[in-house]
């Protein structure tokens, strides 16, 4: 592909974009495909002599596009949101073009020097404490990672090396010889990563790559699936009984499920309670709700990360208008990540580096080579402007607030089950046979089975139908169903009609089970 | 943004990105910047209102592009390449574009399935053994990852996971019990990585990661550097006298210093010794040369993974025309990475993955969230073809040999100091107060404090000028160059230009030490 074939067929690329994204809110949001759908669409084979772009164009069109699910679909309303949006795209654009692994400051200086001042822009942005910024005295610093997981796995490793490299030195070894080592092996099992039972599963499995255990808190319905701090204590007494050494604690702003934000005041002061337990790495998982951190009245929140936090992420790729991946990841003290990560051989060594003059984000994370994601940030975060940020989430926040009022107002069919929060309502359908007591939403939504059951036929009948996506979930014993709808293409009128698709497929519902 | 508004832009955007690749031979391939040069040129804090596309694209232009390294450069030798192209720029449009965390099948079920169909087409386009297949019957299959680190990383936690699991289910204990799970962590600081000192530092840092030891089988210059069956099994001895159990070992095709080949019949030999090195994960990282198994000459190294190996990894991003990241790995048997990696909550679960008639590619990776990224590997094989690849593959070679003939040529002040191999030379200035013994590249070259300190001034003083950029590193303690031109636009004057670079160089130096 020559550079007028490129032209020729990126113009036509981009109107085809455009027409995509026109075309969304009129698309089915699930595909109607089956499982297996594509492999007799596709060659057996690649081919051996070059095609055309226009066909591989025309086979995007009828061969992938009909097995998407459209998550840019205002009729998407299920897990959080993934948002993209233009000004994103033509930072993929660039980015491809600027290819470069940048694994250190000369392997592209553009690519390390914006991230990092782009990451200060977030941590600006969201209201973040100066101990965040990478001009802070505390050595702290943004990164962008691929994804929330790896943020966490990443927090975890740095943890776990930080926790025993304290033991071990408090013990009177010296770092470097085989006693040192061993004694780092000898300690390292006894470690556990602790979060609540709504932290979501990548704390899990983020223990499960340091290879350490994991425990977890539970909450509780009456709570609001919230972390509190004396069910965290019983779980550290537990494990100081068991001979166990907590080493990192992921606290929630904005649970998968319910969008519940960790009570951080009372886990703070249970961490306070004991030398041992103030020595916990403690990481602020805001993957979905960080967002909200933008707008001015939730900056509040983010004054609670001034003290006592090692680490924020979020994912702008969730809420935020930029393309995943976009998972930006701050930390207080860079020196814990590049002391855990820090492998250079010769072949990465150069002299900008190893005067310590500039950052090498190789040291930041489990990958080595990275993108150039800074770009899609600047240009979104320049396109929109804060003030541009903040309408979208006030916006959406707005939405969600409608649809709760009028899942309220039905309280003849529906029961709100978790505090509505950050655009996400989470209910049921009532048990027609029960009583009505909970229409204010206050009181505690009690089990039952009939109304599982309910609630699942309903919820399984909207996905099947597909004018609609949402998910449903099971807390603290109750099967619900989650409605969000944050997404740029959201609208008033779209969320009317979601809920009007649920009025309509709970009656028909019910009227089956009569 | 509005779509009028993309649609200039990203036609605007277009144009700007052809004229960079047009003018990319005739810049300066290493940036002249200091380390901190951008933060005075970009605002302390993001901009309130919305900015113009016109003003965010100057920018890219007079800040960014003079803070590049231009890996596309034909001048660009450094390292190994990180290629970028044309429908592989077209491939992270649409996949932005298509935005969705992909990480189950309903997700987006056309990002899942052409993942594997395509990762299909690259095991057949690289002549890898039937058994990495999807379609095969031992559930092999491959994924793409983000990096060869990410690739390596979650290979050993999946390796660490099979053996610990082995180990204590031979001791009669039963899987979900607490002994189990005690015997599990009490086994786990015996476990050691194993690989070369010529390894990527990612199989290094994979260990840490996943929390185990690691050893490394010393290389020798009279060997190529390459791992030998006899010196894998003095570490193995030494781990079974010192108690521990080798359960990963990283084979190397094409390493990262020298592009050696590991021995793998004679690795594979001594594996089969004892029945507890059988049980070893054995991978092959053939993340740059693995690219030259497009070429059908190279396909006989492929058939040594049809037994014996359980994972094969390759970067498509550097020397095989898709842009970072198009890491491929390849495993035998997907349930070694789902039974590790498998955490499955709630609000992940589908009908489609419960039946488990469909792949959920989060289980088969630290990252949960994924990007579409097959649709630029889809572009990038039909649009070159399986010829238009080999083709690269074959020109690039050929230019090695050329750059290493012209080296050979000057047997007056250069050594070749390992075996030319896929595109890479390697050798150093000759310390002109030695006697010439080596022009025939067969003499092991020795250890010379001064020919190492010509080749480092050499060295630093071409990367200073920045006409071309190069690579030094050390070698069984010799100072070398490396120089590899394959990225797209590499051509044979750009190769001879870089020689003719290096010997007016070395003359200058030579002269100045008289």
């Amino acid at each position: 592909m020559d550079r007028e074939q490129f032209r020729a067929a990126a113009h036509s690329a981009i109107d085809d974009i455009v027409s995509y994204f026109d075309s969304v809110p009129d698309r089915r949001v699930l595909p109607a495909v089956d499982p297996g759908y594509l492999r007799p669409l596709i060659p057996e084979n690649p081919p051996t002599e070059p095609e055309d772009w226009a066909k591989i164009q025309e086979d995007v069109d009828t061969k992938i596009k009909p097995g998407l699910t459209h998550w840019q679909s205002p009729n998407f309303m299920a897990y959080y949101p993934a948002s993209v949006t233009y000004p994103s795209i033509l930072g993929e654009m660039y980015s491809a073009t600027f290819t470069a692994p940048a694994f250190n400051w000369l392997c592209s200086p553009a690519c390390t020097e914006m991230e990092t001042i782009v990451m200060d822009w977030v941590a600006k942005a969201l209201g973040l404490p100066e101990c965040f910024l990478s001009t802070s005295k505390n050595l702290g610093g943004g990164v962008i990672q691929n994804s929330a997981s790896d943020a966490i796995a990443t927090m975890l490793v740095a943890a776990r090396e930080r926790r025993v490299r304290e033991m071990v030195l408090a013990e009177g070894l010296k770092e470097g010889t085989t006693e040192y080592e061993e004694r780092k092996m000898d300690l390292q099992p006894r470690l556990v990563a602790i979060a609540s039972d709504q932290t979501h599963s990548s704390a899990a499995k983020g223990a499960l790559i340091a290879g350490t255990r994991f425990r977890s808190v539970s909450t509780r319905l009456e709570e609001n699936m919230e972390m509190t701090g004396s069910r965290l204590r019983e779980v550290l007494e537990q494990c100081d009984k068991d001979g166990l050494t907590p080493y990192h604690l992921t606290m929630t702003f904005g649970t998968t499920n319910t969008c519940s934000v960790d009570r951080f005041a009372e886990i703070k002061a249970v961490l306070q309670e004991k030398p041992a337990w103030q020595r916990i790495w403690v990481h602020v998982d805001a993957a979905y709700a960080g967002a909200a951190l933008v707008a001015d009245e939730w900056q509040y929140i983010a004054k609670n990360f001034a003290e006592g936090v090692d680490s924020f992420n979020m994912n702008m790729h969730k809420w935020l208008l930029v393309n995943f991946d976009a998972s930006v990841l701050f930390v207080r003290n860079r020196l814990d990540l590049t002391n855990a990560l820090d492998i250079t051989p010769t072949y990465l060594r150069n002299p900008y580096s190893d005067m310590g003059t500039v950052i090498d984000y190789r040291n930041w994370s489990i990958s080595l080579g990275r993108r150039f994601r800074a770009l899609k940030i600047w240009f979104v975060m320049r396109s929109y402007g804060l003030n541009g940020m903040k309408a979208h989430i006030r916006k959406t926040i707005e939405l969600g607030n409608t649809f709760a009022d009028l899942v309220r107002g039905r309280s003849d069919l529906f029961e709100i089950v978790t505090k509505p929060a950050f655009a996400l309502t989470v209910f049921r359908i009532k048990n027609p046979q029960v009583a009505n007591g909970s229409a204010s939403g206050v009181t505690v939504v009690q089990k039952d089975e009939i109304a599982d059951g309910i609630t699942k036929k309903v919820y399984e009948l909207i996905n099947a139908r597909g004018e609609i996506f949402i998910t449903s979930t099971v807390i603290d014993g109750i099967y619900v169903i989650r409605v969000v709808s944050a997404n740029p293409m959201a609208e008033e009128k779209f969320v009317r009609n979601a809920f009007d698709i649920v009025v309509r497929t709970t009656e028909e519902v019910l009227q089956e089970k009569k």
